[in-house]
């Protein structure tokens, strides 16, 4: 039932991944990396992207990771995730507009801050980060998710298995069928339809239950949603 | 792990539902009623009140489930749940500041709304409709729980079991333990400490995304936090 598009091979595409130095971008550049995808590991400074990707080539043990400046990521990538910090999400995909035209967007970025007493979330003018991209992307075909799966899994190849469901989100089926087809094929995920793009702003922002449900019990919590097969 | 205190017996406890005659509302009335806990049915009028009360009895075959005005629910309860449409969240908690007063609230309000696209999240000055709780109630333990569970479950008894957890949000450590406890106390159910009130709105309108997907998947959608026992 919740099978996306067989149609959909997503080793047959070149994954961009903006911000691929960090956290959430090195566990899913590292999960397409081993399952046959092609990743472009994007960074401000390309030197730093391509120490990365030697990282990253080594960790998974293939040869299909490059790192490139953002811009080099997004023009040469047939869909991109912007995994970049919320502080600078604006600033980067404004600078990405033209390569960006007609592609998919992914946005993973959550706006939360954090103070003594723990995560908490942001406002944002424009409703969520995905809106943001999408107001300063318009030719583009904005999408959200992977908001929720823990880095730290996704980093440790080790664990042969990421168990949790990634939401995305989107107006534009056909985007959101091949994001939920990059999410299948990540061990142990199912990418699952979670709304449109105006209701990003809760499962962005669910990071920080999640960072207070870490911090209480002390696990890598994610979500799965139930009563689906 | 997850455990609340073993200390609280939900069944000592008689837990009134303001709003008990809504959906929302009827599960859990159901559900605790089913589970030994004593249950008082709140509405605006306290005849339509006793009415549902009657029926709820009748479906769980128990006794201990009355029906009584929102102010008398308050009143007489140790725990009150809100569970209330949105619409009249603030104008039915302002009437009840005296009652609640040191009492613990449990806020289940999903601030969302509908039109042809769907459901979608409505913005709330206070931060979520539990903040907005607290701003009424500032004499009140308020937290706030039960948004994700879907009620056509909760209310079908047939289903001997209602496979979720249930986020518990709020700053008083002994009063978000209560809460997990009356969540426990629901067969399938498990109660998760889910942040700090601050972090309310996300799980409240995360409820958008769950029918998003109820609509597409057509099923009856809930959460699980993944990687705890």
């Amino acid at each position: 039932m919740t099978a996306p598009s067989e149609a959909i091979d997503p080793t047959t595409l070149t994954v961009g991944v903006l911000g691929g130095t960090g956290n959430q971008g090195q566990g899913l550049a590292l999960r397409w990396a081993q399952a046959g995808i092609g990743v472009i590991v994007g960074s401000r400074a390309a030197e730093r992207a391509e120490n990365s990707a030697k990282e990253y080539r080594e960790a998974a043990g293939v040869d299909h990771v490059r790192g490139a400046d953002n811009a080099t990521c997004a023009a040469e990538a047939d869909v991109v995730i912007a995994a970049v910090p919320w502080e600078s999400h604006a600033e980067t995909l404004r600078g990405l507009v033209e390569p960006l035209k007609g592609k998919i967007l992914v946005d993973c970025v959550v706006p939360i801050g954090f103070d003594k007493k723990g995560p908490y979330p942001l406002p944002v003018a424009e409703g969520s980060a995905a809106q943001q991209a999408e107001q300063i992307l318009p030719e583009s075909r904005v999408t959200a998710a992977f908001h929720n799966v823990s880095a730290v899994l996704l980093a440790d190849l080790e664990q042969p298995s990421v168990d949790c469901d990634v939401l995305v989100l989107g107006d534009d089926r056909e985007a959101t069928d091949v994001v939920r087809a990059l999410a299948d094929a990540i061990p142990g995920v199912r990418g699952i339809y979670g709304g449109r793009l105006r209701n990003a702003y809760q499962v962005e922002c669910l990071t920080a239950n999640l960072i207070a449900i870490n911090r209480r019990y002390k696990v890598h919590a994610s979500i799965k949603i139930t009563d689906l097969d």
